[in-house]
């Protein structure tokens, strides 16, 4: 009799296995399907519904399905059990049924309120993920490869721009959108809603710095394949990237922040602790990725002395750079930090600099498994916004919240954007025109990470109306503004099907002649952005890669032991390579770095963009100063 | 208050979030010090430890230094809490403890002996994995790589022999080693050893059927590294991977076997519901596997007609491929077959008809992804059966039975081996060479297969001594004889640095004057595969591919219209295109295919190998009975 009772208990669990089998067999479909539909659009060159938006639409569906022909399974999972002689929440729970001893496993913490939640529907359970998957697993590769790819051109030349929008302009939206919530929530309140509620103004900023992180994936893709005007591309997708790091770390901060007395009134002492906490987690984060990524980076460089050389084994680099960069953001976890943040700014110098030292073969692998993780996880991400809306079971949907929460939304954006904007333009040589203004008005889609940093807590009313006002701006945005985006484009006459190279060819010939005055203005400008770039070319490249000029002409004379047991014996060999030089730098950079001690008018715009016309990334290119006369010759060569 | 516990808790959480993190970090260093051994070892040409090894002994030291240098914490986990109000075990489960509310998932039952093991060390139980994830993470795709990957030359002409070990010597060896292990067992009862367990034949024979599973990993590696004698490679190769496939079908059946009676009587019902539940298995788990290649094939077929192109899109592709290539497995699983067996077979399929329609790009992104993914598995297992045994904390080591299960491994490889090459040799054209049989013998390691199926169930105290002794097993064969594979094949003289083109060639110039007498012995032998191999040709290939001839030469001339349905306009044009003919076929088979009707006497293996000489996997070759000649003149062409 023992032996058919522990069948049957295996059994049981095979069913749970099963189970689980079933739930990813239902999202492997709607990936399926979703490849097939963005399939049958490219085809068809139908652009109103972006792939996200197909994959939500079609989780919508399937949610629906899952709600509606699905029933409630388990009855006993709604009722709670007294246990007398427990004090605390152990992590593992032993328990005497009837005789047999079973193990659970601690998940959570439950309000009263939410018990009834739990009672009814299993598949609906199992079909709601553990919203720490969102962070850990699925948010990761997307937000890696697009550090990884922001080694775009136009990057460092619109980076005083993309900062300010980023921080300065994440910051603004975070308080404009709390404020305007905070009132809200007030007049609810004198209306008689919300009763019982607690909800405090540092809710109303969670909430605001949530709703803060623009979405990088639908309108970019939209834009990518379009070939938009490339200053407007690279301000948006800057943005978006860097602005998601921002809300994170600033709705972690917002989070921590927690006045001692009265949660409603002003703690200074709380404020500036919240304030130091986001500068120390953003910094923390930042000197983890990167660091990790240096290692990287100078790993991969041993490989050109006598020694080793890793680069023969691409399979080795690959996983090597896979999880040096993985456990960037592993170890930001584990010290307390953002691994998202971590996890992006590690993207950002993998590409920087461990790029340049992979062989030709890692460089292709590593490009296309990040590509391939990104576009999975991405498409993951908006089933499963679309599947949430059916499938979770503690929605509360408050219209007078939601109407709030989209007025609040639309002016934050509109008091980042235009008023950053006409600073910027004080600043700026290459003042942003209006239709771009209304066009980065119109591109602040919500999307993963919002609704990522909405799912983490969902355990009171405040934050779960919060989650599903922060899931129908999500779906509302990136059906209509992802689905106008083309449209938009048009009825702002902003020029689509630019080439780069010519872009920035046309521009720098149209430029060459008022040449003298603008140097002046830039050059206070980008004044941080130059030194960086200085000191990271003289020194760091040298350092981690093969590009950049020998450190032993860069460092001082004193230096020349040092300089001379840093760089490797090939660099000297190899020197001339620096294969990104063209996406970093800056005509006035070129110009004043690389002209101010020659003193020669050479027109530095065209070395720029006929270093860029080549179109391809490896191309083996001079050091600035030479190679830039060498092509400019040639670039005269072919222009009789 | 109230919002202070709240933060207390939500901290809680991020410890538990954390200590993941922590988990996942350990993994990663042992991973990144595994490569970085790797490389060192690449680098000097060592091969007494392969890397599998290396990876099993970093796992040992990391186990070591968690074990005893982190304390016990959790003093609490060891209670077990009575509960009178509970009848059975729900999924979930929701305490009220202290006004909150927790919330527990279900992890399983467990025996009353077991509980002492969780009392202690968190950290440990934290290390140990849920034996699910290697069958439903892990193992796929290692097996759907092996799969993938065994489209190899020679492959076709060994395959009587490799099924026959496979399935044939995989039961010999589940039941030698299961009526030895009976004997050691009743012989260790008799001297009062196992005192008051049960142990019946079942378990005996579930450890044979465990224990049968060869690794398909480390000895293979070594082989393809030192280019050792192709058809020596072949057999090993294809026996490691089907013999993966039975042995786990063959555990799988042998569980659910349950005597209605006594379960040490031999109850013939039960055990031919059991062979037809093996049947039933692999045969619906085969199906299963291959459908979903089949439709895959299907759908990149669809490209090359006018209407859609999906190789223009290598990402959706190859996302395509991948999500059917899961699905295959969740399905499978979804209905209660065995999801490893139907990757595997979904591989092999894939690799046969899929990937011939496949872009270029696409073919070289799922076979960089697909190596990546099996060697971060591999790596990760290994790593994982070091830290085992430390961390696993249910050990029972008993001298007396692994001393009995070496033996018996011993015995029953050495019965599997000599009898059934023997047996094969009378019908093989090409013999088996003694020294092969040797080394056949001394490659049958045992590794990630056996461990994941020793550490599915380790409930009772057999199972836990099953486990122990199969991870020192395991232990022992990856070091001493995977060790020792290098020193082995000098030993026994077998050819090493072969060349599979140049053997090929040789063997074809050694057998051309005595060509006539064998191909009817031959004939009889490989009748099965020959005929499959014409089907597959003429109806299967044209259909889910551009390889082959047209359907309308084919079919019956009554079935043209169909045929000309059924063949896509643009198959006519590439129908010159089957790029792994040179794979497949045999060189009987050439002969008696294409010569039997031109009665000319070409040295048919001539072309072969010629054709394989190219050594390219794109080659554009013409339907066999063309390409043949053309190459052939190209051949003489280059031999004076």
């Amino acid at each position: 009799m023992e032996k058919l009772k522990k069948y049957v208990s295996v059994k049981d669990e095979d069913q749970f296995h099963h189970q689980g089998a079933v739930e990813l067999l239902v999202f492997n479909f709607l990936l399926i399907l979703t490849i097939l539909t963005i399939w049958l659009f490219k085809n068809h060159r139908f652009r109103f519904l972006h792939e996200t938006g197909g994959a939500m639409l079609y989780g919508l569906v399937m949610g629906l399905i899952i709600r509606y022909t699905t029933k409630a399974s388990d009855v006993e999972s709604g009722t709670v059990y007294e246990c007398e002689k427990l004090k605390s929440g152990p992590s593992t729970l032993l328990i005497n049924i009837t005789n047999q001893v079973y193990e659970y496993q601690y998940k959570g913490e439950i309000s009263h309120h939410n018990v009834n939640g739990h009672q009814g529907n299993a598949m609906l359970q199992k079909m709601t993920f553990d919203p720490s998957i969102f962070f850990n697993i699925l948010l990761p590769p997307i937000i890696f490869h697009a550090g990884y790819s922001l080694k775009k051109r136009h990057f460092f030349r619109n980076l005083g721009s993309i900062l300010t929008y980023a921080f300065l302009g994440t910051a603004i939206s975070c308080i404009i959108i709390g404020l305007i919530m905070y009132g809200f929530v007030k007049a609810m309140v004198h209306i008689g809603q919300l009763k019982g509620w607690e909800f405090h103004f540092t809710d109303c900023l969670f909430f605001g710095s949530l709703m803060s992180a623009t979405d990088p994936v639908t309108v970019l893709a939209i834009f990518h394949e379009l070939h938009v005007d490339t200053d407007l591309y690279t301000l948006l997708f800057g943005e978006s990237v860097l602005n998601d790091a921002v809300a994170i770390v600033l709705t972690c901060s917002i989070s921590i922040y927690s006045p001692k007395e009265n949660p409603n009134a002003f703690d200074a002492a709380a404020f500036f602790q919240s304030v130091g906490n986001f500068l120390g987690i953003f910094a923390g984060s930042f000197a983890m990725g990167s660091s990790y990524a240096v290692v990287t980076a100078l790993i991969s460089f041993m490989h050109l002395t006598k020694f080793t050389k890793l680069c023969e084994f691409p399979m080795l680099e690959t996983g090597l750079f896979f999880l040096l960069s993985w456990s960037a953001f592993l170890s930001a976890e584990a010290a307390g930090l953002t691994g998202i943040v971590a996890v992006l700014f590690c993207g950002v110098t993998q590409a920087h600099y461990t790029y340049n030292n992979l062989s030709p073969d890692s460089k292709m692998r590593t490009k296309q498994l990040f590509e391939f993780m990104n576009f999975l996880a991405e498409n993951v991400i908006f089933c499963y916004m679309g599947l949430a809306l059916f499938t979770f079971e503690n929605h509360i949907f408050n219209p007078l919240f939601i109407f709030g929460a989209s007025v609040a939304v639309f002016l934050a954006r509109a008091c980042n954007i235009y008023p950053l904007s006409f600073l910027l333009n004080l600043g700026r040589k290459q003042k942003i025109p209006r239709n771009f203004q209304h066009m980065m008005m119109f591109s602040g889609l919500r999307g993963a990470i919002a609704f990522a940093l909405a799912i983490q807590d969902t355990e009171s009313q405040p934050k779960q109306m919060m989650f599903t006002t922060a899931l129908l701006i999500v779906f509302f945005t990136v059906w209509v503004f992802g689905g106008g985006t083309t449209p938009m484009l048009t009825w702002l006459q902003i020029r689509v099907g630019v080439d780069p190279d010519e872009d920035l060819k046309a521009e720098a010939a149209s430029q060459s002649a008022s040449n003298l005055d603008k140097n002046t203005t830039k050059a206070e400008s980008a004044w941080l952005v130059r030194v960086w770039y200085d000191f990271d070319h003289k020194y760091l490249k040298p350092i981690l890669t093969h590009a950049g000029p020998p450190l032993t002409t860069t460092l001082p004379e004193w230096c020349n032991p040092v300089a001379r047991i840093l760089t490797s014996p090939s660099a000297y060999g190899d020197q001339l390579k620096d294969d990104d030089t063209d996406y970093i730098i800056n005509n006035d950079e070129l110009t004043e770095n690389y002209e101010s001690s020659a003193h020669i008018p050479v027109p530095a715009q065209d070395r720029t963009c006929s270093t860029q016309a080549t179109g391809k990334e490896d191309i083996h290119e001079g050091d600035l100063g030479l190679g830039g006369y060498k092509l400019q010759l040639k670039h005269t060569a072919g222009q009789p």
